[in-house]
Order: structure tokens, then C-alpha cells, then sequence
């Protein structure tokens, strides 16, 4: 049993006014500080040019001379720059000793290989590395129900917590691999790109006919939901390596998607999607699942692409 | 005013009992026929293979030695087969005596093209059109919640909506235009497919650091949710053809999409998908829409793809 009352690090413990630094003040870092600032927390800037500062240091921020003095203001740094190489190209030349001991905290967006090797180097130099995604546009930083996800180690996600419900209401911790988060991130996106460009196939082939998007809209949402309800069944089939065809099979699908093709290509409309869709479910077909389910596609997202293999 | 109790023309009113008739005994087509016995319906069947009906005589069905003996025997006939050019094989034939003053009701999955031409076929013969598209497995058939969507004349689908609930309960009227069935059938297929892919893409990246399909879905079921909510707005901005890029432009989508590629690329993963959102998105800008939100996409879906304009 810890006695809590001699416990007197106050460097590791997280109260309403941790202080924190925040690195890189584009439109996204901007909002970041501002979060800070307004819920009460110590804020120091700095930005390449130092003049994205003024307004936070009318705000009541505190400018920093330089990245490490920016670094050593606080035991919490959050860096949001372009990407990672401009990241190390700030972060690389400090000494070991003013990172040593720091939690930073990256909501720079970028790959999970990215994520992974600077937690390696932050490691190198005695800096706990958390990785965020912010699954939101600057405006909603702040919100309570604004995403951003995280990964790391838990340990240092919950010393934070506080301090970085501040920023998202809705953050959640992903898990210990620093990759985590970026991946997350990019499944999310992938997922909401290809609604949405379903959604404008939708669009644009009703278009034709003189349907709406309007008109549209509610059977495409009612039609998503039923999809949604597929996706717990599909998962556990995932999960399990088995892809019944019980509901429709793979070449009954690709039946089906000969005639978006054909569809889209009469229309004069853009085939290149439908036909993507089309390729992966015949390349499926011919490694031998046209008489399983949908899911058995998973192999080929799984393999590199052909152009790819060489 | 129509004095009901002269009207003695029971071939066009609808009762309980209508005859049918269906022409095509795959696997739909036997449910179709199964679905009208079991609601107690004088049932006619044919199919090329006459053997693919004897399940159905045993249980009350009447076998037509011919397409035109099938279709004399009713005054609705329900044709499901492989394909329009296979249904025009069979109806191309007829005396026109035969199919003046019948419906058909068209199940057979094909183009907008090809419903209108069949419809443009059909009133030259003086029978009455519906183009249908089952959007459900045969074993839904005679579902309460079984969607099927009919285009065509109103009149003609209010005179059998009952017998066609038969065949499933979430029927649904969408419009005149002959081609419409199958253009929301396209287009809800579509959305279905690319959301799959989108969910399976997500499976695959999450995949490779270990976390399970069952871990991801509650995650992409909300964020499908959240991408829902956006979609009503998302068509008013279409039908005005306005494209504000207030919550994020395409060329702030763009940069993210670079990481889905890099991500799937540098994972072993398939980036076919990923680059051809990438693809359309960087067209867009490419166009001058790199300030305007996601929407402003429909102009790349709405043209032929590059390769088809030469």
C-alpha cells in the first residue's frame, strides 16, 4: 500500500494546471493551445514564425526563445507540426537532458512506422512517448465529444488524461502500441472515404434519372444501417477465418457488380471505383472463394497489391 | 363517380387470390413461386428445365408447357431469369394477343437500360411493365422487412402491391421511370460494397498490429454513425450544388489520404483502394476544388472515367 500523503513528486502528478508546452501553432497547434489556455492551464508556444504566438501570448501564453526552452518550460509537450520529419528536424538537435523525464505527447499525423521508430527515439533519451490521432477539424478541439485517440503506454496516458480531455472530451486510449493510434486513424478515414464515395456513386447514378441527393439520402442511410447491423456477425467470421456464403456468395456478388459496371459505364459515368470493386471480388473468385461469403475478400486487402508483387 | 357495384372486370382488380404466373425457377425464381403458394395464389410455372418445377407441383403449382401457356394462364406474370437477353428469348416470340391486357412484373437483375427497353418492348405489345430489383437472398423471400423496389407505371403497381408484398414485405414504389429500380438497386449496392471494403480495409491495418475485427467494429459501427449524421446536409449541398469545405477541404482530406496509401503501402497491404480515393481527390483539386468540402468530389463521379474519354 502506497501512503498517499508522502508523496510529495509533484512533477508526476496531474493536477487542473499541469503546465504545457505546445509545438507547432498552424490552424490545428492554434486550437490545441487555445484549449489549454482557456481551461486555466500554463501554456508555452513556439512556432517557426514566431508571430502564429501573438494572439496565444495576448491570451495569456508564454512565448518561448526556442525549442528547448519551450521543451524545458513544461513536464508536458505537445507537438503538432506538418509532419514527423519536421518533428525530428525541431526535436533531434535538443540535449538528452531537457527531454529526459518529459511526457511528449505527438498529434502530428502521420504513419504508424513514423509513430513507432520516434517512440524508440524518445525512449533513447528518457522521454515518455505518447502518439495521438485527432479525429477532428481545428474547430471542434475542445468539444466534449471531439475524438482524438492515443497509444502508448497506459501508465502515461492516464498521468495526462485530464490535461488532454481538455483538448478532446471524447479522447481514448488505443492501446501500448505506439502505432496504434495512426492506425486507428487511418481505418477510420479509409472507412469514411469509401462511405462517402459510395454514397456520391449513389448520388450520381440516381442523378441520371433526376433523383435528388435529398431523395436519396434517406434509403441510403436506412440501407447503411442494415450494413452496420451485418458488421458484428461479419467480424466474429473475420476473427475466426470463416466466410460462409449463407447470406450471398462472392460470385453472386460479382454478378451483381457487372451490372454496376456496365451501369456506370452506359451512364457515362465514372467506372473506375465500381470497377476496382469489381477486380478484387474476381480476383477472389479466382483464388478459389466464389462459394464463400463477402468477408473472404479480407485476403486479398490483406496481400500487397499485384503491381506490387512483381 | 364509379358505381363499385357495376364494376365486373375482376381480371384488373386485385384480390387475394390473383393467378400468377412465374417464368424462371432458379433459386429466386422457386422462392418467388414458393412465396405466391404458401399466400395461397393460383400459381403457373415454367422453366426451361421443366424438372426445376416439380417441388412446386407437388405443392399445388400448375406446369405450363410453354412460355406462352404460362403467360395466357395469369393475368400477372413474375419473370426472374438470368438475364434480359434470356427473358427476351422467351417473350420475343409471343403473339402480341397473348401479352395484350397483362402485367409483367420483370425480377430479373439488369441495367436501367435494359428495363426501359423492355418497357418501350412491352407497351408495343399492349402489356403492362413493372422492372423490379430484389435487393435480398431467395431465402428472404416472403419476409415481412424483404425490400424489393418497383418502377413503372403507379397504376399498374398499386393493382398488384398486394400480391407483390407477397413476395416481400418491404416493397417499395420508387418511380415512372422504368430504369429506376435498377439504378437504386446500383446505387444501394454500391454503398454496401464500398462501405464493406471500407470496413475490411480498416480489418486489414488493424490487423497488422494484432487487433482483432470484433475489437474494431463497435469503433467503425460509430463512426459509421457520426458519417450518417452528415449525410442530409451533405445532400442539400449536392442538390444546391454548393460544396462549403467548412468542416474539412479536399486538399486537407488529400494530405490524410497520402498517409492511407504510405500506411497500406509500407504495411504489405493492398493500396489499390487507397490510391484510387487518393486519385479522385487529388482530380478534384486538380480542378480547382481543393478549398471546397468532400462533396465537390461529384464531379469526378458524374464524368467518365479518364481512360473511357480519349
Amino acid at each position: 500500500m502506497t501512503d498517499k500523503t508522502t508523496d510529495t513528486t509533484t512533477d508526476t502528478h496531474e493536477t487542473p494546471h499541469t503546465a504545457v508546452t505546445v509545438v507547432g501553432l498552424g490552424v490545428m497547434g492554434h486550437a490545441l493551445a487555445e484549449a489549454f489556455l482557456r481551461a486555466g492551464h500554463p501554456v508555452t508556444v513556439w512556432n517557426r514564425t514566431p508571430d502564429k504566438a501573438d494572439r496565444l501570448v495576448e491570451g495569456g501564453a508564454r512565448r518561448a526563445g526556442s525549442v528547448a526552452e519551450a521543451v524545458a518550460a513544461s513536464p508536458l509537450v505537445v507537438v503538432c507540426v506538418s509532419d514527423y520529419h519536421a518533428a525530428h528536424d525541431l526535436f533531434d538537435p535538443l540535449d538528452a537532458e531537457i527531454l529526459a523525464g518529459r511526457v511528449l505527447v505527438n498529434l502530428t499525423s502521420g504513419t504508424s512506422r513514423d509513430a513507432r521508430e520516434t517512440a524508440h527515439w524518445a525512449a533513447g533519451r528518457g522521454a515518455a512517448y505518447l502518439d495521438g490521432a485527432i479525429m477532428a477539424a481545428p474547430a471542434a478541439i475542445g468539444g466534449a465529444d471531439t475524438a482524438v485517440l492515443y497509444s502508448g503506454p497506459a501508465s502515461t496516458y492516464e498521468l495526462h488524461e485530464a490535461a488532454l480531455r481538455t483538448l478532446a472530451g471524447g479522447s481514448t486510449y488505443v492501446g501500448e502500441d505506439h502505432g496504434l493510434a495512426s492506425l486507428y486513424d487511418a481505418a477510420m478515414l479509409s472507412l469514411m472515404w469509401n462511405l462517402l464515395n459510395g454514397f456520391l456513386q449513389g448520388v450520381a447514378l440516381l442523378g441520371t434519372a433526376g433523383v435528388g441527393a435529398a431523395a436519396y439520402e434517406p434509403v441510403a442511410s436506412q440501407g447503411i444501417g442494415t450494413v452496420v447491423g451485418w458488421l458484428a456477425g461479419y467480424a466474429r467470421n473475420l476473427d475466426a477465418g470463416v466466410h460462409p456464403g449463407d447470406d450471398a456468395t462472392l460470385s453472386t456478388h460479382l454478378g451483381a457488380m457487372a451490372h454496376l459496371v456496365e451501369e456506370s459505364e452506359t451512364l457515362g459515368l465514372n467506372a473506375e471505383l465500381p470497377r476496382l470493386i469489381q477486380t478484387l471480388a474476381q480476383r477472389a473468385v479466382r483464388d478459389g472463394r466464389g462459394a464463400d461469403g463477402y468477408t473472404a475478400l479480407i485476403d486479398q486487402f490483406r496481400k500487397p497489391s499485384p503491381e506490387a508483387l512483381a
